[in-house]
C-alpha cells in the first residue's frame, strides 16, 4: 500500500477511456468532471424509448412469480441463518444466468436474505426466529462473546433517559440496533476509475494522514482508509467470483453498469442500512451507453435492456427486519433511491435519455417502489423530460420530486443526490449520521405537563413546574415549551453522539466510505415528527381559548378549543410562521450542543410511516387531535377533520404553507405527501400532465422542496384493501417512499386512506 | 444496574468485617484506610517462621514434577487451541485438588497454556505453531474476518515510518501485538469488599460519568465501565465453578487469599499482558491472618501454607509465547511481581509478619522467578525485616530492592506498588500505557550518519547533514544528537498513541480496571535503552579525541577513540551529569508530544533482557563498544574493557553514578543490576548480610531507585553454564526480573557472565 509518485494514466486506462474528453478527473477521482465534460443533455421527448426485451420479459416473470411467493410467505423467500454476510461469503447467486446482463445477487439465490449481526445480534436473531428460523449457536457465540456489536457498544454508554425518552417514544426509530444507513457512495467511480487506480487512491490518502500528532482522530481515518481499501480488495474478489476482473475502468457500457452496480452489491452485502440509496447515476451511465450507441455496439433496445437489468437488481435488494421495524417502515422499504434530472451549475440540464430509460422502467416492467427514483425538479428542465416524469408520476404513484434549485442553493454543488427519502448528500464528498426522529408534539404535552408522559405518567422530561390553569395561556405554553426543547435537544444529540461513535467502532461502513473521498463532510441529522400538530396545537391556545381536562393526578389528559384558530395548511402566514418558529427554536438548540466528529447539525421534517407509531405513542392535543390518531406525516399539514382542525383550502394552499418552511433550518429535508384526485387537475390525461408540471414548478419555484405525488381517486384504494388480490403491484407514495399498497399495514392503509385527497387546486 | 442511594453496609458485610477497625473503607472503596486502620507492624526477626507443610510439599513435588517435563518440551507443557482464553472459558483445573488450599488455573490443567487471540491471532497462531499445535480453522475465520485484533488494529494505523524505526530496532519491544500490561487491579478489593458491592460502586460511577454533552471520551468511558461490571459479574461465575460465591467479603484469611487470588486469575485469563503484576497485597493479607490467628482458627503453620500455595499459583502462571518474544525476554517472565514492606506516610512501616512469610516461600519451597518479589526498600525498616530481606537475596539470588522514599516522594501516596520490574503505580488508581524502549544508543549513531541507519544502510531517522570531519566535535554532535532526539521522541510518542488507541479498542483490560477506580491517572511510559553506551560515547567525543572511520559510501562504520576519557558508573561527575543530560533533553521533547487521553509522559531506564538483543542491532559506538556487543542493561554502566570502557572503581563507585541519575526525569524507573562476589561483602554470612543493608541504605539514601542484586561468584554460573542438570532451579535477577539461569538462550547467559561482578566494595 504505497504510491509515492501520482498516478499516471496507465494504458488500460486509456484503452477504457477512449473517445472521452480529457480532463481534471484523469488526475484525480473526480466523478463530476467526467460527466460534465463528457455527457449529452437530451432535450427531446419520450419517443425513441423501447420496450423490455425478451430477456427482460422472462426475467420479470421469474421475478413476479418468486414476489408472489415471498408475500405469501410474509415476505420472507429465505433466510441465511449461518454465516454472517461479506462480500465474499456467499456464492454467486442469479436470478436466471442465460438471461441476466446484469449480475449479482446479496446471496446465492434471488430474494434469500443474508445474516447481518454487526450492529446487533438480538436484531438479527430476533429477525430469523420472527421469520421461524434458528440462528446458527455458534455465531450466536461468536457475537455474544468475541464479537461486540453496534447494539452491544450502543446499550453500554446509552444513559436512562435516554432509555426512557426511547421507550417512551419521544425520540423513536434510532438506529441503535440496525444500520445507519443513508451514506451513498459514489459507485460511478468502481465504472470509472476500476478498484486499481481507487486503492491507489486510498493508498496515498492513508500516507497523507496525519502530521505531528497521532491524535486519535487523525488514529481512527487512518484505520478507516486501510478498512475501506481492505474492502475495495474485497470487492474485486467478490466481482472475480462472478467472472469479473474490476481492477481497471469499464471498456463499454455493460461493463459500466456492472461495475457500478458491483460497488452497489458490496455495499448492501455489507450493511443492513437504515437507508440504502444508489444515487445519482443516469446521467453517468449515459455517457457509456452513448459512446457506445456511436460506436455500433449497441442499439436502444439494447441500451434498454441494460438499465431494465440494473433495475431489476434493485428491486431485488431484500434485508432481513424484525416486526418492530416493519411497524415503524412498513412495507420493507430499503430506499435504494435513484435521483434522476437536476441541472449542471452550468446551466444546462443534466437530464440525458437514460434519466427517460429509467423512468420508464416503471411502465416497462410495471409499477415498483424500488429503486426509490426522485426527479430532481427544475422549472427550466427540458419540457419533454418535465412532461414525461408527470406523466410517469400519474401512471405509477412511485415518483418523488425535489427542488434542485434549492439543493444547489443549499448545498453548493450540483453532483447532489438524495439519500433515503429527502436527505441531500453530495455524492462522494458527504456521509449523513442518521438521527431519526423526535415527536415535537408529544415535546408539547410534556410542556404543559411538567415533563411528565401524557401515556405513562412517567416522569420523562425535566421535572418543570406544570401548568395547572383552567384554560392554557400562550406565553406561559410557549416558555414552557423552550424549556422542553431545551433539554430533548441536548438528550436527543447526546443520543446520537453514543450512537456514531458505536456505529463507527463496530459496524464501520468501509464498502460505501471506500468509494467516498476520504476527507469528508460529515452532517449530523436530526429531525422533527408532529410539526403540524405542535403547530396547530399552539395556534389554538393562542387563538382558541383552549380549556384543560384533568385527570385525578392532575395530568393533563385532553384539551377543548372553545373557539376556531388558524391552522397550518391553509396559506394562513400566522400559522406557517409558527411552524417556523417552533423548528427555528428548536434548531437553535440543537445546534448548540457538542457534535460527534464535529459533523454539522441538520434536522429533517419527515417522519416516513412511524406517524402511526409516533401518533400512537402521542395523547390528545390541544388542537383537539385525538390520542392514537397518526400524526401527519412529515411537514403535511393535518387532514381536514371537518371540525377546526386542518387543511381547508385545496392543493396550492396546503403547498404553498408547506413551501413556507425555511429549508436552511431543515437541511435535512421536508417531506410533503399528496394524494390528488385527477379531477383536481384535467379532464384528460394530456390537460392532468400539464397542470401537474404547472403544479411542480409553481411549487419549486416559491421554495417548495419535496413532493411525493400521488394522483389517484381514493376510491382506487377503498377497492384495493377489500381486493388485494387484483391489485399485487398498486404502487403509493407514502412519506418518503413508495410502497407496494398490499404491503402496508391495515393501520397504514388506514392512515393513507384517510389523507386529504385534493379534489380542488383551490377552495 | 442501577444505585440511587449510598450502598449502606449489609449485614452480610458486617459480619465478615468483625473485629476490624472501622473507617472510611467501609463507606467507599479505600483498601489503604483499611489496611492503615487495621495492620499490625512486626517488628521482630524471622524466627517465628514455619516450614512448608505435607501439602505444600506434596504439592511441589508434583509441581517440580510438571516443571521438569515443560522444560524438556522447551517451556511448553500443553497448549489450548481451540476456544479463547475468557473467564468462564474452562473447566475447573487442580495441580492436586485434595492438597490444595488454594485454587483456580488459568485453563483446565496445571500449566497448560491459554489462547489468548485477541490482541494478535497472528501472534497467538505463531505461538501454537512454533511449539507443534495447529490453530482452529474456525478461531482463524473468526479472528480474521469477524473480530479484528489489537495487531491488525495497529498495522492498519502505523506509518511507514513507525514500521522502519521498528524494523531498524531503534524502537524495539512495542506493544503492538501482545497485551501491554503493566496494569495492577487492586485484587484486594475483591477480598474486602466482594464483587457485589464493587459492581454497586461501577454502576454508580457509570451513571455518573458525563453531564451536558456526550464527548467521545465520556461515550467511551461510559463504555468502558460497562464492559468492568461484567466482568465482575464473569469472576463471579468463574469463582462459582470452583464452588466459592464471592459475591460477599471474604470471612476468613483463607477466603480472602482465595478471593483476591481470583481476581488475579480472572486478569491472567482475559490478558497476555507484558507484565501481569499482583501488586501489594502482604500487609492487607496479613490483617486477614492475624485476625484468624487471634481467634485460634489458624495457626502459624496454617498461615505460611496458605500463602505458600498462594505463591505457588504465581509460579505456575504461563502465556503462549513467540520465540521472537522469547529472543526478547528470556527465560519465560511473567511479571507476577509482588511487593513487600515498605513505610507508610505516618512513619510506621508497612512491615507485618506476611512480609516475611512471602520471603520465607524462596527458602522452603526453593527459588524460583515469580512472583517477582521486590522489596520497597526503607534504611528505617525493622532491622530484622532488612536483615531478613538481605538474607534472603543473597541465598536466593530472586530479589529486587527499591527505594520506598522516592516512591512517596514521586507519586505522593505510601499505598504504591511495582508493576513489571520498576514501574511504581499507585494501587487502583493509576494505570500504565506501557511503550518499551528507543535505543539511545543508537540514536547517536544515527545523529553522525545523518539518520542512516548504520547496520541496514537505510534512512530511517530524518535526513540530516551528516558529520564529515575526520575527528568527532562534541558540539556538532551533541547538536545533530539533539535533532535526532526531537524526530525521535515525536515518532516515539505517535507510534505508542496508535498503540494504545487500538489496545483499548481491541484488548481492553475490563478485568483488571474492574478492580480500580473508574476515574484513573494515566501514565505514558517511554523508555530509554542504551543511556550508558550513549554517555560514554559523548564523553569519548568531548574528551577522547575520536577519530571516525568511514565506508566506501562514506558511513561511519567505527571509532577509535585516541585519548582516555571519564565514563560513567565511576563517580565522575561529569560522565554522570552528561547521562542526565541526555535523559532531561530526551525527556524534554517527549513531554512536547500529544498524549492518549492525556497521559502523564514517563520514562524508564530499563531494557530487561532486550539489552542484548539492542546491542545486536547497534554498531559500533565512538566509546570503543564493538558492534552487536549487549548494551549495558538498564541504567547500569558499561562492563570494564580493559581498556577506556566501563566501572573500574568498584561496587560503591559504580552505585553512586547510578543514583545520580535523576529520577523525577524517569518516573518509569530505574534499573539497576549488580553482581557482588560475596567476598566484597565479608567472611561469612552474618558479615555478608550486615554489609549487604548497609549498601542497600547507603545506595537508598543517596537517591538510587532500584537494585538487582545478584551475590555471588561468577564462577557459579560458569558452572551453571556448564552443567546445567546440576542447577535445574538456579534463579538470578538479571534487569528487571529474576531468571532460572537455564532458561536463559546461551547468549544472554555470556552477557551476564561477561557483566561486572564486583569483588570489591571500593577501588
Amino acid at each position: 500500500m504505497s504510491t509515492e509518485t501520482k498516478q499516471s494514466v496507465p494504458n488500460a486506462s486509456a484503452h477504457a477511456w477512449e473517445g472521452f474528453a480529457v480532463g481534471l478527473w484523469q488526475d484525480e477521482i473526480n466523478t463530476r468532471d467526467f460527466i460534465q465534460r463528457n455527457y449529452t443533455e437530451y432535450v427531446g421527448n419520450a419517443d425513441f424509448l423501447s420496450g423490455a426485451s425478451s430477456a427482460t420479459n422472462e426475467l420479470m416473470v421469474r421475478l413476479n412469480d418468486l414476489f408472489e411467493v415471498e408475500h405469501e410467505h410474509s415476505g420472507v423467500l429465505a433466510m441465511e441463518n449461518d454465516v454472517p454476510s461479506t462480500l465474499t461469503s456467499h456464492q454467486p447467486g442469479y436470478l436466471i444466468q442465460s438471461a441476466e446482463k446484469i449480475v449479482g445477487l446479496q446471496t446465492d439465490q434471488p430474494l434469500k436474505q443474508a445474516f447481518m449481526p454487526f450492529c446487533g445480534i438480538r436484531m438479527a436473531e430476533s429477525a430469523l426466529e420472527s421469520n421461524g428460523y434458528e440462528t446458527n449457536p455458534l455465531m450466536h457465540t461468536v457475537f455474544n462473546q468475541w464479537r461486540k456489536t453496534h447494539n452491544q457498544g450502543v446499550f453500554d454508554a446509552y444513559t436512562p433517559e435516554m432509555i426512557l425518552a426511547r421507550k417512551n417514544k419521544i425520540l423513536t426509530g434510532l438506529p441503535d440496533a440496525y444500520g445507519r444507513g443513508r451514506i451513498i457512495g459514489d459507485y460511478r467511480r468502481v465504472a470509472l476509475y476500476g478498484i486499481e487506480r481507487l486503492m491507489q487512491e486510498k493508498a496515498r490518502d492513508w500516507e497523507n494522514v496525519g502530521a505531528g500528532a497521532m491524535t486519535e482522530s487523525v488514529i481512527r481515518l487512518r484505520e478507516e482508509i486501510k478498512e475501506q481499501h481492505r474492502a475495495l480488495e474485497e470487492l474485486k474478489t467478490m466481482a472475480a467470483s462472478y467472472g469479473f476482473d474490476i481492477s481497471l475502468p469499464a471498456k463499454t457500457a455493460q461493463e459500466a453498469i456492472q461495475w457500478l452496480y458491483f460497488g452497489y452489491l458490496g455495499a448492501i452485502k455489507a450493511q443492513n442500512g437504515a437507508a440504502m440509496s444508489i444515487g445519482r447515476i443516469s446521467t453517468f451511465l449515459d455517457i457509456y451507453l452513448e459512446r457506445d450507441l456511436k460506436r455500433g455496439l449497441i442499439d436502444e433496445n439494447d441500451a434498454q435492456e441494460l438499465i431494465d437489468h440494473l433495475v431489476m437488481k434493485l428491486r431485488m435488494v431484500r434485508f432481513a427486519r424484525t416486526p418492530e421495524y416493519n411497524d415503524l417502515f412498513s412495507g420493507f422499504p430499503i430506499w435504494a433511491t435513484l435521483s434522476v434530472g437536476g441541472m449542471s451549475s452550468d446551466g444546462r440540464s443534466l437530464v440525458t435519455k437514460t434519466d427517460f430509460r429509467f423512468l420508464s422502467t416503471l411502465s416497462t416492467m410495471g409499477p415498483s417502489p424500488e429503486p426509490n427514483i426522485t426527479v430532481l425538479w427544475s422549472s427550466r428542465a427540458p419540457e419533454g423530460f418535465k412532461q414525461y416524469a408527470a406523466k410517469v408520476a400519474e401512471e405509477s404513484h412511485a415518483l418523488q420530486f425535489e427542488n434542485e434549485q434549492l439543493l444547489r442553493d443549499y448545498w453548493g454543488f450540483d453532483d447532489v443526490g438524495i439519500a433515503c427519502c429527502v436527505s441531500a448528500t453530495v455524492i462522494g464528498k458527504n456521509m449523513q449520521f442518521f438521527g431519526a426522529r423526535a415527536n415535537l408534539a408529544k415535546a408539547l404535552l410534556y410542556a404543559i405537563n411538567g415533563g411528565i408522559d401524557e401515556k405513562s405518567g412517567v416522569q420523562v422530561g425535566p421535572k418543570l413546574r406544570p401548568l395547572t390553569g383552567e384554560y392554557l395561556n400562550y406565553e406561559d405554553v410557549w416558555a414552557a415549551y423552550k424549556s422542553i426543547l431545551d433539554c430533548l435537544a441536548n438528550l436527543y444529540v447526546n443520543t446520537l453522539n453514543v450512537i456514531h461513535y458505536m456505529h463507527d467502532k463496530y459496524a464501520y461502513e468501509a464498502v460505501q466510505l471506500a468509494l467516498m473521498d476520504s476527507h469528508l463532510e460529515r452532517t449530523f441529522a436530526t429531525g422533527i415528527a408532529g410539526i403540524s400538530q405542535a403547530t396547530d396545537s399552539l395556534m389554538a391556545i393562542k387563538h382558541g381559548h383552549v380549556k384543560v381536562i384533568r385527570d385525578v393526578t392532575g395530568l393533563a389528559t385532553d384539551y377543548v378549543p372553545e373557539h376556531g384558530f388558524p391552522t397550518y395548511g391553509n396559506d394562513n402566514l400566522e400559522a406557517d410562521a409558527m411552524a417556523n418558529q417552533i423548528i427555528d427554536y428548536f434548531m437553535t438548540q440543537i445546534r448548540r450542543q457538542h457534535f460527534y466528529r464535529e459533523a454539522k447539525p441538520t434536522t429533517s421534517l419527515l417522519t416516513i410511516t412511524s406517524n402511526v407509531v409516533y401518533g400512537k405513542a402521542t395523547g390528545n392535543m390541544p388542537d383537539g387531535r385525538r390520542a392514537g390518531v397518526p400524526l401527519s406525516p412529515g411537514a403535511n399539514p393535518s387532514y381536514d377533520d371537518g371540525h377546526f382542525l386542518g387543511e381547508k383550502h385545496g392543493l396550492l394552499a396546503s403547498l404553498n404553507s408547506v413551501a413556507r418552511l425555511n429549508y436552511g433550518n431543515a437541511l435535512d429535508g421536508i417531506s410533503n405527501t399528496q394524494i390528488i384526485n385527477p379531477s383536481a387537475l384535467g379532464k384528460n390525461q394530456t390537460e392532468i400532465v400539464t397542470n401537474l408540471c404547472h403544479v411542480l414548478d409553481g411549487y419549486f419555484n416559491q421554495g417548495g422542496y419535496h413532493l411525493n405525488v400521488n394522483v389517484f381517486d381514493q376510491s382506487l384504494l377503498k377497492d384495493a384493501q377489500a381486493h388485494p388480490e387484483k391489485y399485487p403491484n398498486l404502487t403509493i407514495r407514502v412519506s418518503g417512499y413508495a410502497v407496494k399498497f398490499r404491503d402496508l399495514t391495515a393501520e397504514q392503509q388506514n392512515d393513507v386512506m384517510l389523507r386529504t385527497a385534493h379534489a380542488h387546486l383551490t377552495v
